[in-house]
């Protein structure tokens, strides 16, 4: 969808493991740096879409979630809209929340993400994923992964997907595994996505994880699901990102003086579709169209690396490379930065972390403090144009939504 | 917020106990049957709101809980947005699919609810509700509820809310005892809402009861939370209702014939506010500014009677009558069918039944029917405007959401 709206102001807090915290403070902490960074207040919210994706199976917070976060900041009596989309949550809030001021209906508004997975019990967090793909198709699911898993004399596949790691990262194995057959990408050059993110994470002061590894390092490292190793897995985490969303009218108000704008914003769901574009393709494909720009005009991306892998397919089906040869665009270097295009310089949810229902907003946050220059070690330089990327769940043999916003400024 | 939205096509199952359906098979009922009405295809959909309150935890699908829905019936590659809002979830999916046809964003979208409630394990689908206040506080939640139960001598006090039933019953008895003791209102008259949505429900094919009862009859029913008999509290449930939603231009392409137009949906969250309005009244005070209406416009309005005090109160802060005569209105037959301003002739949450993420979306189904025209033996003779009241959970002393909606037609 074509949008016209800004960006005034951005918050999050560091991602990682937050073992006395629960979503009202760590939401708390988001919201209220986002206020402060817009210069608006609490009562200047007209409407707020909260997005969170797990806590009813985690917390047992199953409904009402957003009202709850606002009450620990103090607000209230507005309207508030829960929203989910899996991984693609935040985005979700995001891109609805934008629509509605493009489309006039508010000047000022809050979308927020919080997530908190961080518990004792392991076996629930994992179990938590299984409900990000159809329930009822579960068990012919997690017999086609482990069939593939054999087919391809994976090491892993006498381990149940789910019991003791994501099922996605079952899912994101065999299509790395088909990538490698179809395509000759290699495990480096996955390991080289995983090296790259830890660089950028190492530059980011709120990454979950800040240590630079080299591709050896990241080989060497334990195997999660054949080929992945653990560091081209997102980890689990606990964190929330926030953004104040206003009208070009509030935004003049305002006096903002580095205005990040929302250009288009596309969601969609995904389907049983018979080969053909994959969902990713069919959003990024509309963004540009709607924007009147191309993957050449992009500064930066943000991109859903749930997995390493995912990045690479990412950026083939974005456009940033033809198709197949997203394994020698992170080998020469373009995705790095100070590369030709930049991709995910928070370190992205491999390295900053991925607390799923905050994760579209972590990726508005990361673009906009870039297009304002104000990224410090990471910043890319005249930054101009960055793309959010966001996939959630699994339908069929794709993201169950898939979210792209493309933001300029600068 | 005012609209400018049609109705097209409304579509629900009966309301009640499918121990042998999923989510998926029930909301393709309703939907299929909106599209129908609408006469419009699948692939018209531009968008759907999808919404859920408990899934997660009752069924595990506590993701992509839209697009599985949408898989069931073949749709697929539209945006989804699911959304919640406790018992007021269907109607924020209603406001937010009107909000985005009336700015001219969509031309035909589908809102649907759909909840599945009924499992053998009791304990978990009451355990369900306690996810529905701020959980954080749930300790203290509990224990005012027991003290409040023990010092008016209520016989249930000793046992604990949300064990053997919805924490709530216990909320709407403990509000139901202080209406009495301000206002005197009776178990009497408690039990004619009971007696009058009884009535209404046998009219009701689609209702969860149908048997028609008595006031001596409802208040000789076993005792759930002082003062409330079992007729009293609205049951656990199975169903679905969707609406099709459509643009004014849309609606004139369609050529229908008996349009219903939504004038105005004003959703707001609660908050912890000393005194003065609830949040009901606050919503349908502005409703009907935007509507520029009043309570006596109305001809029929579908109200949230989780519980039957519920429903007195809701007279009360909707203006069909002043503060503290509610009890007198039922009395009076004010409410019954055939009366001056007829509550709930679905038979309400009481007796038509409540699975909660779908409740709001059927009290659209009800008025715009009744618009219509095609109410059948519930009917409304010229009917011409009609409000739905849906709240839902709980924060400090009141709804966490509430959603009042106005539709005219007729």
């Amino acid at each position: 969808m074509k949008m016209n709206a800004y960006v005034a102001g951005v918050g999050m807090t560091g991602f990682g493991r937050m073992m006395d915290r629960g979503l009202k403070s760590i939401g708390a902490e988001a919201i209220e740096a986002a206020l402060a960074d817009a210069g608006v207040e609490k009562q200047d919210i007209q409407a707020a879409w909260m997005s969170n994706a797990a806590a009813g199976v985690l917390t047992g917070q199953e409904c009402i979630r957003g009202e709850v976060v606002l009450r620990g900041v103090g607000m209230g009596g507005l309207p508030v809209v829960n929203v989910e989309n899996a991984c693609a949550s935040a985005s979700t809030a995001f891109n609805q929340a934008c629509a509605m001021v493009s489309a006039g209906l508010y000047d000022v508004v809050l979308a927020c993400g919080v997530e908190k997975m961080y518990f004792e019990d392991r076996a629930k967090v994992f179990g938590a994923f299984m409900g990000a793909v159809d329930i009822e198709q579960l068990g012919s699911i997690l017999e086609g992964l482990q069939k593939s898993a054999a087919a391809s004399g994976a090491k892993e596949a006498s381990k149940s997907a789910g019991q003791n790691r994501s099922m996605f990262m079952d899912i994101y194995a065999a299509a790395a595994r088909s990538h490698m057959q179809r395509y000759g990408t290699t495990a480096e050059q996955f390991a080289m996505v995983s090296a790259k993110n830890s660089f950028h994470g190492s530059l980011n002061p709120r990454a979950q994880f800040r240590e630079a590894m080299t591709v050896e390092q990241v080989l060497a490292s334990p195997m999660i699901a054949e080929p992945l190793t653990r560091p081209m897995c997102s980890p689990i985490g606990d964190g929330a990102a926030a953004a104040v969303i206003v009208s070009e009218r509030k935004m003049r108000e305002l006096g903002l003086t580095r205005p990040v704008r929302v250009v288009t914003s596309v969601l969609r769901s995904g389907w049983d579709h018979a080969g053909g574009e994959g969902l990713s393709e069919v959003c990024s494909r509309e963004a540009f169209e709607e924007a009147g720009l191309g993957p050449d005009d992009l500064s930066l991306v943000e991109l859903h690396d749930a997995s390493a892998p995912a990045e690479l397919m990412g950026y083939e089906s974005i456009g940033l490379c033809p198709k197949g040869e997203g394994g020698r665009l992170v080998a020469d270097g373009a995705t790095w930065l100070g590369g030709r295009i930049p991709v995910s310089t928070s370190g992205g949810l491999l390295r900053k972390g991925h607390p799923i229902g905050a994760t579209g907003l972590a990726q508005v946050v990361e673009i906009t403090e870039q297009l304002q220059g104000r990224a410090g070690q990471r910043q890319v330089a005249g930054a101009k144009v960055g793309l959010c990327h966001n996939g959630g769940g699994n339908i069929g043999s794709d993201a169950a939504a898939q979210c792209v916003t493309i933001l300029t400024g600068g």
